[in-house]
C-alpha cells in the first residue's frame, strides 16, 4: 500500500486528468450523462483508491475487501473510470457504451451488471445507507469470527456523497444510527461543491454538516480541499485512526474542475459538455490524448491487478492458517459468505412445519411469524434480525436475539424509528454477505422505506422485509395505520415476492420460502389479531410453496364459483364456504399467500386451481383492482376502496362488509 | 395574555392533573392508546395552551389563530383533553368515546374530524413537516398582505414531538430547510423522555439534538425540565424573541409521569395502565375525582373561550380598518384564505384551453406543463410552486416565479433534494389556508414521499403533486430513475386523482381540474420526451373532465375491438388504430388520463366508452396487472413487468414492445 505517494509529480495531474478525460468523453459520446461529479472529485478518487482502497481487480468478490460505495451514483463515470483504470474487466469498450442498451456502463451504477459495482445507487441518500449496512456487517461478521491473531473479517467501507444525500432524510436516519454504533471503518467524503440541480445551495441548504455530524457522534475532518492530495491523505489517515466513530471528511471541492468554463456552475452537472468545451478542457488539464485513448504508463500508474493479487494471497494465507485453528469457523465462515444454506436446512425446515402444523395455533400471524423465526433461527446463525422501534409489536424477538451494540456484536438491530434507513441498511447487509437480515414494522410505514423495498428487487438481492398490522384488523389507531392499498402495491414491485399468510403453517412457509429465495426479496405480512388455523393434509402442505392452491375443495367437487382470499380473509371464505353450501351453493376455496409465486407456476397448474370458466370472487381487507386480474370483469371483489377508521377490528370488520353474510351475498350475485 | 401565571398555586396542579387523569381514563375505557406522552407532557401543555396560545375555541377557523400541531399523534388524549377543557366543541360524550368508530375522538388526530386539530397526525415526523410549511404559509402571506401598522396575518405555529419524530429521516429535511428560511414563528417542543417503544433510547438514539438543530441554524434552548412551568414559561418567551430562526425547545421529562409504578417505562408509552395502577395513580397526582368528572373550578381556569373571542374581535377590528384602507387587499385575503378560485376562473380556463389547442403543439407534456402554469397563474396569485431541486427538469417556474428565501417571501420554493419534507410541507402548506401548493420532482422519488401522498388524500385537501419522467422514456438515467409500476401504485391509494396526460390539451385540462379540486389532492404525471398533439373538437375537450373518453372512434363506427391508452402511449394507440384500419380491423381509441376521475362517472357514460361485449387493449408503459379492471380476463395488455434499462428512450420502447406493430399483433391476438 501506499508506494507512490508523491503527489507533486507529474504524473498525478495525469492520473486525475484521465478520469476527467473518459468522464468528458464518455458522457459527450453518449450526449448524456453526469460529467461535474467525477471531475470534481477526481483528486480524492486517485488518492483513495491509489493509496488506501484494499481491494483485486482480479477478484471482486474477494470477502474481505475494502467497500466502495459512489452514494452521488449519477457520477456513474467516476466509478467505470476507476474499476477500467484499476483493471477490473470493464474495457475500454463499454466505457464508449456509456448509457447504452445492455452495456457494462448504465447511466447509474447497477449490482450485477459491473464487476466492482458493490450496489447499485442513483436515488440519492441510499448509497450512504447501504454503506452503514455494510460497515455494520463487517462489524458483526468480525466480532462473529476473528480470533486473536487472525482478523479475517477486517475491511473499510469508503462512501463518496455529495449534497444531495446529505439533503434526503434517510442520510438522517443511518448516519445517526452509525454514529449510535460506532461504525468506525466507515469513512465518508462529503463532496461539498455548493452546487445542485437548481443551482448555488445556499437558498435551500445551509447546514453546518461538520456540525450535524458531530452531533451523531461522528469523527468529522472539516475544510479538507478536495484538490490537494496532501490534504486528502492527512484526512484519511486521520480516519483510519479513529476506530469507534464513523469519519466524515468535508472536501470542498470545484464541481467539474477542469472544465474551463464551465466548473464550478450547475450546468456542468447533468449534461454533456459540449465539444467545443471539451476540446478547450483538454489543454486546460494538460491532457492531449484523443478520447478514449489512455497513455501506457498512466495505465501502469493506476494499473492495481498486482497489489490486489497479493493483498488477496496475503489474505487467504492468513485464512488457510486460521481454517487450520478454528476449521469448523472457517467452514462457517465459508458457507455464509458465499451464500449457502445449512447442509441440514431442508429437512429443519419440514420438521418445524410439521410442528406448527400439528400444534394447529389460532394465533396472530405475527405471532405465527415469531415462532417460525423461533424454530427456523437456531440452524440459521446468519439471520440478522431488527425492527423500527416496534419490536414488541412486530414479534421480531426470539430467544436468541442479542442486541447489537456499540461495543457489541449480534443478531439484532435496534434501528429505531427509521423504516426506510432500516431497510436500505439491510440492502448494505444484504450485499455484504454473511448476513440474512430481516427488519420489521407495521405494513403502514413499509410506505416509508419504499424505494429501498424496490431496490433489493431491482438489485435481485435476498432481504426479507416484515410487515405487522396488515388490515383494518389494526383497529383503534384508525386510518393513518391501517393499510388499504398497501399489500397491493406491493405485489406490483417486479421481482418483489409479498407473501401473507392465512395461519401458523403458511406463515411458517412463508418464512422458509423467503430465506430459501436467492434471486430477490420477499415481504411477508402479519396480521395484529388472531386467524385460525385451517387444516391441510401433507400435500396439500406442499402446494403452499406455489403461492396459491385449493385450501378446501367445493362439497360436491363441482365448484359453483371459486372463492379467493388471502391472509386474515381466508378464515372468513371457508366459513362463506360453509354457509353457501347449507343454501345448496358449492364453491372451492383458493388460499393464495403469495400471487407472485402463482404468478410464476405453470399455466396447466394456475387453470387447475382457478379453473376456466368458473366465476371468482376474491376476498381481501383492501383495495379491490388488484384482483380483477384474478376474477375478471364477471366476478367480484369483496374490499374496500376507501381508508379506514378508528374503531375495534371487529367493529370495522362488520362495517366495511368482511362478513360472512356479505360474501355470501356477492357470490350469489354473480352466479 | 398570560393573566394568570401563579404557577405555583395548586390550580397549576390541578389543571395538570385534568389532562392525566383524562388521558388515564379514556385510555383505559378504550382498553386502547397512548397515555405516557400526554402525561409526560401535561405541564408544557398547561405552560403553552393558558399562556400563549392564541386561539378560539368558538372559532377553529379564525384564520389569524395559531397553530399547534401534536407531531407525536399518538399522544392523542392531550389534545382531545386540551380542546375539550378550553372549551371546543368537543364534549365529555366524546372523551368517552375515545378510539370507537365514527366518534370525534379518533385513535390518532385526524383533521376534519375535531374542531381545533389542524392536521392529522401520527405517521411519525409528519406533523413537525406540516408545521413547517403551516409557518412557511404564515410568512408567504405576511409577506404578501401585511401592510404597516396592519400585520394581520401574524402567528406562531407550535409543535409538540418526540423521539419518533426526530428519529424520522423526513425531521431532517424540513427542519433544514425550516433553519434556511428562517421560519422565526415556529416554536417547537421536544419530549425529551428518553423512552421509545423498545425502550431507553441509548441503545439507538445517542444524537445531540441541541447541537443538531444549532446546525440548522435553529435556536435551540437546551435542558428545560418539562415539569416546572417557569423553566417552560421562560423558554418561550425566549422563543418568541427570536424571529429570525425557529425555535427547539428541548424538555426533559418523565413519560407517564402521575403514574407511581409505569412512568418512565415504555409499557407506560402505548398501554391502557390498568385500573388498580390508575387507582394509584389518582392519590399520587392529588387528583380525587371519578373518572371524566371535571371540577367547575378546573373548567374555569382551563376556559379559553372568552380571552379567544376577544382575541378573534380584535383580530376583526383590525381587519375591518385594514379592509378600508386596502379593500382590493382584504377582498383578496378573504377569497384566497376561504379557498375559492377567482370569478373569472373557468372563463379564464376555457380561453387557456382553447390557445393550446389551437397551438396544437407536439411537446413534451412536462413543457406541456409548464406552459399550463404560464397560463393558468396570472390570475391565481395563491398557486405556490416548487421542485426538490429539479426545476429545470420538471419545469415548474413560469415567468412570474419569485424564490422565497429568508429575507423575502414569494410563489416559489427551492425545496432542495427533500421529496417527502417537500409533499408534507405542502399538506401543512394547504391546510393553513390561502395558498394552493404545486410541488415537483421525478415520478420515480414519489416513492420517497409516497405516505405524504397518501395523507394528502385521507386529509381530502387540495394538494398538486407534479410528477415527471413517467416512464422508460427516461432513457439512459436507467432503471432506478424509470417508473414501471408507480403510476398504477399511486392510482390506488383511496381518493388520489392520478392524471396522465397525453398531449398539451390534456395536460392543461388536468391542472385546472386539479386547481378545481377541493376535496382531494391530484397527482400529475408528465413525459420527459415530446408527445403528439390530439386532435379534438369542442364537445371532446370538454370531455376528457370525464377521465377517460374516445378519441377516435373506429372507422367504420362499430369498434371490433377497444384501445385504452393514456400519456405517452396514447399516440401510439392511435397509430396502431390506422394500422389496424389498413388490415380491415377497425377499433376505438380511448384516452383515459385519469383512470380515478373515470371510475366516478355514471354506468350510463362509462358503458358508453367501455362498451360492454367489446374486447379491450390497454397500452401503457408500465405494469400491467391494473389494467385488467378494464380489459378484464379475455383482453390484453401492452405492458412491462420488468424493470427497466439504460439506454436511449426509443430503443427502450422498442424493446419493450411499444411498437405498433406489437399493438396490432396484441389486438389481433385477442379477436
Amino acid at each position: 500500500m501506499g508506494t507512490f505517494k508523491d503527489f507533486d509529480a507529474p504524473v498525478f495531474k495525469d492520473l486525475t486528468s484521465a478520469i476527467r478525460a473518459l468522464a468528458m468523453d464518455a458522457v459527450q459520446k453518449a450526449n448524456s450523462g453526469h460529467p461535474g461529479m467525477p471531475m470534481g472529485m477526481a483528486e480524492i478518487a486517485e488518492v483513495l483508491w491509489i493509496h488506501h482502497l484494499r481491494h483485486n481487480p482480479g477478484n471482486p468478490g474477494w470477502v474481505d475487501r475494502d467497500r466502495f460505495i459512489l452514494s452521488n451514483g449519477h457520477g456513474s463515470m467516476l466509478i467505470y473510470a476507476l474499476l477500467h483504470l484499476t483493471g477490473y474487466d470493464l474495457p475500454m469498450e463499454e466505457i464508449k457504451k456509456f448509457r447504452q442498451f445492455h452495456s457494462k456502463t448504465p447511466g447509474h451504477p447497477e449490482y450485477g451488471y459491473t464487476p466492482g459495482v458493490e450496489t447499485t445507487t442513483g436515488p440519492l441518500g441510499q448509497g450512504i445507507t447501504n454503506a452503514v449496512g455494510m460497515a455494520l456487517a463487517e462489524k458483526i461478521l468480525a466480532a462473529e469470527f476473528n480470533r486473536p491473531g487472525y482478523n479475517i473479517v477486517d475491511h473499510h467501507t469508503y462512501v463518496f456523497l455529495g449534497d444531495g444525500c446529505l439533503m434526503e432524510g434517510i442520510s438522517h436516519e443511518a448516519c445517526s444510527l452509525a454514529g449510535t454504533l460506532g461504525l468506525g471503518k466507515l469513512i465518508c467524503f462529503y463532496d461539498d461543491n455548493g452546487i445542485s440541480i437548481d443551482g448555488h445551495v445556499e437558498g435551500w441548504f445551509t447546514d453546518d454538516t461538520p456540525k450535524r455530524f458531530e452531533s451523531y457522534g461522528w469523527h468529522v475532518v472539516p475544510n479538507v480541499n478536495g484538490h490537494d492530495p496532501v490534504a486528502i491523505e492527512a484526512a484519511i489517515e486521520a480516519a483510519k485512526k479513529v476506530n469507534d466513530k464513523p469519519t466524515m471528511i468535508c472536501c470542498k471541492t470545484v464541481i467539474g474542475l477542469g472544465s474551463p468554463n464551465m466548473a464550478n456552475t450547475h450546468s456542468v452537472h447533468g449534461a454533456a459538455l459540449g465539444d467545443a468545451e471539451i476540446a478547450a478542457a483538454r489543454p486546460h488539464i494538460g491532457w492531449h490524448h484523443p478520447p478514449f485513448e489512455i497513455p501506457q504508463e498512466v495505465y501502469s500508474a493506476w494499473d492495481a491487478r498486482a497489489k490486489g493479487q497479493a493483498l488477496e494471497t496475503e489474505w487467504n494465507q492468513k485464512f488457510a492458517e486460521y481454517a487450520e485453528k478454528y476449521p469448523a469457523e472457517a467452514a462457517e465462515f465459508n458457507r455464509r459468505t458465499a451464500g449457502e444454506l445449512p447442509a441440514n436446512w431442508r429437512s429443519h425446515v419440514d420438521g418445524v412445519i410439521n410442528q406448527v402444523n400439528a400444534k394447529a395455533e389460532t394465533i396472530a400471524s405475527r405471532k405465527a411469524s415469531q415462532n417460525a423465526i423461533e424454530g427456523l433461527a437456531p440452524v440459521l446463525p446468519e439471520l440478522l434480525g431488527g425492527s423500527a422501534d416496534l419490536a414488541g409489536s412486530n414479534l421480531t424477538l426470539w430467544s436468541g436475539s442479542k442486541g447489537i451494540s456499540k461495543q457489541n456484536g449480534g443478531n439484532y438491530v435496534y434501528y429505531g424509528v427509521r423504516e426506510f434507513g432500516m431497510s436500505a441498511m439491510m440492502n448494505g447487509l444484504s450485499l455484504h454477505g454473511g448476513l440474512i437480515p430481516y427488519g420489521a414494522t407495521f405494513l403502514m410505514f413499509s410506505e416509508y422505506a419504499r424505494n429501498a423495498l424496490r431496490m433489493a428487487a431491482l438489485m435481485k438481492i435476498r432481504n426479507i422485509f416484515v410487515f405487522t398490522h396488515d388490515s383494518i384488523g389494526l383497529g383503534e389507531d384508525g386510518p393513518t395505520h391501517q393499510p388499504v392499498e398497501q399489500t397491493s402495491t406491493l405485489r406490483l414491485i417486479p421481482n418483489m415476492d409479498v407473501w401473507r399468510p392465512c395461519d401458523t403453517v403458511e406463515s411458517t412457509v412463508s418464512w422458509a420460502r423467503a430465506i430459501e429465495r436467492k434471486n430477490g426479496p420477499s415481504t411477508l405480512i402479519f396480521s395484529r389479531q388472531n386467524l385460525p388455523f385451517q387444516k391441510r393434509d401433507a400435500a396439500t402442505i406442499k402446494l403452499i410453496d406455489k403461492g396459491g392452491y385449493i385450501l378446501s375443495e367445493a362439497g360436491n367437487g363441482k365448484p359453483q364459483a371459486i372463492l379467493i382470499a388471502t391472509g386474515s380473509e381466508v378464515g372468513l371464505a371457508m366459513n362463506a364456504q360453509k354457509a353457501l353450501a347449507e343454501e345448496g351453493v358449492h364453491v372451492r376455496v383458493v388460499s393464495m399467500p403469495c400471487t407472485n409465486v402463482f404468478d410464476r407456476q405453470e399455466p396447466s397448474y394456475k387453470d387447475s386451481v382457478l379453473l376456466k370458466g368458473v366465476k371468482r370472487v376474491a376476498v381481501e381487507a383492501g383495495v379491490t383492482d388488484f384482483w380483477r386480474k384474478y376474477v375478471g370483469l364477471d366476478g367480484a371483489v369483496v374490499g374496500m376502496d376507501t381508508f379506514g377508521e378508528s374503531a375495534p377490528a371487529d367493529v370495522l370488520f362488520k362495517h366495511f362488509g368482511f362478513t360472512v353474510e356479505n360474501v355470501v351475498k356477492t357470490v350469489k350475485g354473480i352466479l
